[in-house]
């Protein structure tokens, strides 16, 4: 028999059906679905899902508008949840254990950035959580908006149950996106650091980087988000459609972490670094934005990007929020809100995040 | 009296005239003029310039190009020469030392940026050494297109007589402005860089890179160019207009130095740095170049700028120069061929730096 055919079959007889959510065209709301997770293998953890986030990426996903998705999908990569299985070569984790997935389940293992801790940024590419191949190319992967996942070990963090679950489940997208950049560069304690966009991404950025001792200072196109920034944790409050506030900020941070996705001009806030600032993009426009070069020349400023963090970065972020007490702002909803969520979440109409509650699907 | 009428008549009083080379107009050529500059201060050495060399911006100022030029005005600001006088409270430098100037003469020295010895970002606005506003704000400074020039001693250079001092002078503004970058984002031996645009900034590059043990590539437009690329020190030659080249090249690079001053794509460059790699620019387009998210974000890519160098790091790179034998390819020509080089400059066609000998003033 054909060794790919056999392999086929046999994955068939180890397959669990499982409950979800999927979307079955760009089109379609999502909808209630079934879906298969393998049986767990040898390096394997089978998760009973307790929460997931409602991530940006998962409406582009459902939705096709980047490209290449196939159908159905089922979104999701902020899971948070408890061990029910575990493989004979799995250390790590035992039945019971609080755990969390991210961004993605599984990548080559020996590229460079894969033996540096950088799996998201595996040279070979990394598996994401959903709509990804599997490495070994026989499937596609599907996220979290359903009851169980299969993760091999490396890929699974360990969740403290010291805090509420469902505001955890955004840290393992929402939280790692903004933590790994704020380390990566090195914001410390004084530092000035303004936060662009008061979204998903954007609230945790103020959270994480105030907890690090910097100065936050949000820049928001909205008198609205005031009072939510202060809460957060910001210092100052400045609208970006006010002129005269603009050029009084010029030369003034250390840091803009810009966590907007929508297009946006990158050029009104270069000029606001210091010099030697650093503008961190997390958020991706659709399309090119033009640049200066004369506020890089003049100031010797950077515009970075950064994605999510590796599996070991990850863990210290959760570990991080854990021991400073930080989690993100949640609305909690029942899979069968999910469209509507999606909705809101296109309006804006969410502080910060929604999280499905699996109980309800 | 006025102090400031009175602080105008007693600088006439003490002011020298000498000959310069300088543009009366945008659209007029440059022709002898003579200007004055001011006996030697307390802390100011006074300089017989031999050598200066031409760079584009002298050709931008001359006419006008950025804006902002005062007339008449005289350009130049890699200048080498030697010590004719020195005020009473001049400690570095002696009658008869090599000496040289740069792209400015004086800052606020208070700022944290001067502090820092990074005059060249002064929070204050440095001096720059022509068509610029002395700190003072009483006279717009006048480069080294002229026989002499006097400056604060905290603003000479001391330059090896090892070197063939023609050579040196490009130093001062090419050499300084690609090897501050290579320094800041720390070019090891063994690093792959690609240095895009050969003229005179990038002739400068590929030698200082290649010094330092990076893996030079060079990226081109101009087959012709291959091999002086090569007898610079450059590893390799990439034509940018082959696409399969440029597919081969992708997440190859640890630094792309670019030298391009004409509008260019950086999207077309930013996905052949590494993971972490880093982008400098050190060429001002006209205009804004559109760039996209995804390359930065990916990789956790950087683009930046970087602005010739402080005083400190200027002698360090003059020092290193010496030590390594490292200099600027030059043409040397007479002043009265300054407008034909000026043309010649904007041609391409110069390899791969004039340089004015000042005797023929």
């Amino acid at each position: 028999m054909c060794p790919f055919l056999k392999q086929q079959i046999k994955q068939k007889h180890d397959m669990t059906l499982v409950k979800a959510y999927a979307a079955q065209a760009a089109d379609k709301p999502l909808a209630p679905f079934t879906i298969e997770r393998r049986q767990p293998g040898s390096d394997d953890v089978e998760i009973k899902i307790l929460y997931c986030g409602v991530c940006h990426s998962d409406i582009h996903t459902a939705r096709n508008e980047w490209g290449g998705t196939i159908y159905p999908t089922v979104p999701g990569h902020e899971i948070v949840g408890k061990v029910t299985s575990v493989g004979a070569g799995v250390s790590k984790f035992k039945v019971g254990d609080t755990v969390g997935v991210g961004c993605f389940v599984d990548s080559c293992m020996h590229c460079s950035n894969c033996e540096a801790d950088l799996e998201q940024y595996c040279e070979n590419g990394n598996t994401q959580t959903y709509n990804a191949l599997s490495q070994d190319k026989t499937y596609t992967t599907l996220g979290g908006y359903s009851s169980h996942i299969v993760v091999t070990q490396h890929f699974v963090l360990s969740v403290s149950d010291k805090l509420p679950l469902e505001k955890v489940a955004p840290l393992l997208c929402a939280g790692i996106t903004t933590y790994s950049p704020l380390r990566h560069w090195g914001v410390k304690a004084g530092d000035k650091l303004a936060v662009v966009g008061l979204g998903g991404l954007g609230h945790m950025a103020v959270k994480l980087a105030a907890s690090m001792g910097a100065e936050v200072t949000m820049l928001s196109r909205s008198p609205g988000k005031e009072k939510d920034a202060a809460a957060l944790g910001a210092k100052h409050f400045k609208l970006t459609t006010n002129k005269d506030a603009m050029v009084a900020m010029a030369s003034s941070f250390d840091f803009i972490l810009d966590t907007v996705s929508a297009q946006h001009d990158y050029n009104e806030y270069l000029g606001l670094l210091k010099t030697n600032g650093v503008m961190i993009i997390v958020g991706a426009p659709p399309q090119p934005t033009p640049v200066s070069a004369f506020p890089f020349i003049m100031g010797r400023r950077s515009l970075v990007g950064s994605l999510v963090g590796g599996i070991k970065e990850t863990q210290e972020m959760l570990d991080y929020c854990a021991e400073h007490n930080i989690t993100s702002d949640v609305e909690v909803i029942s899979a069968a809100q999910i469209n509507e969520a999606y909705e809101r979440t296109l309006a804006g109409d969410v502080h910060y995040r929604f999280v499905i509650d699996m109980a309800t699907l």
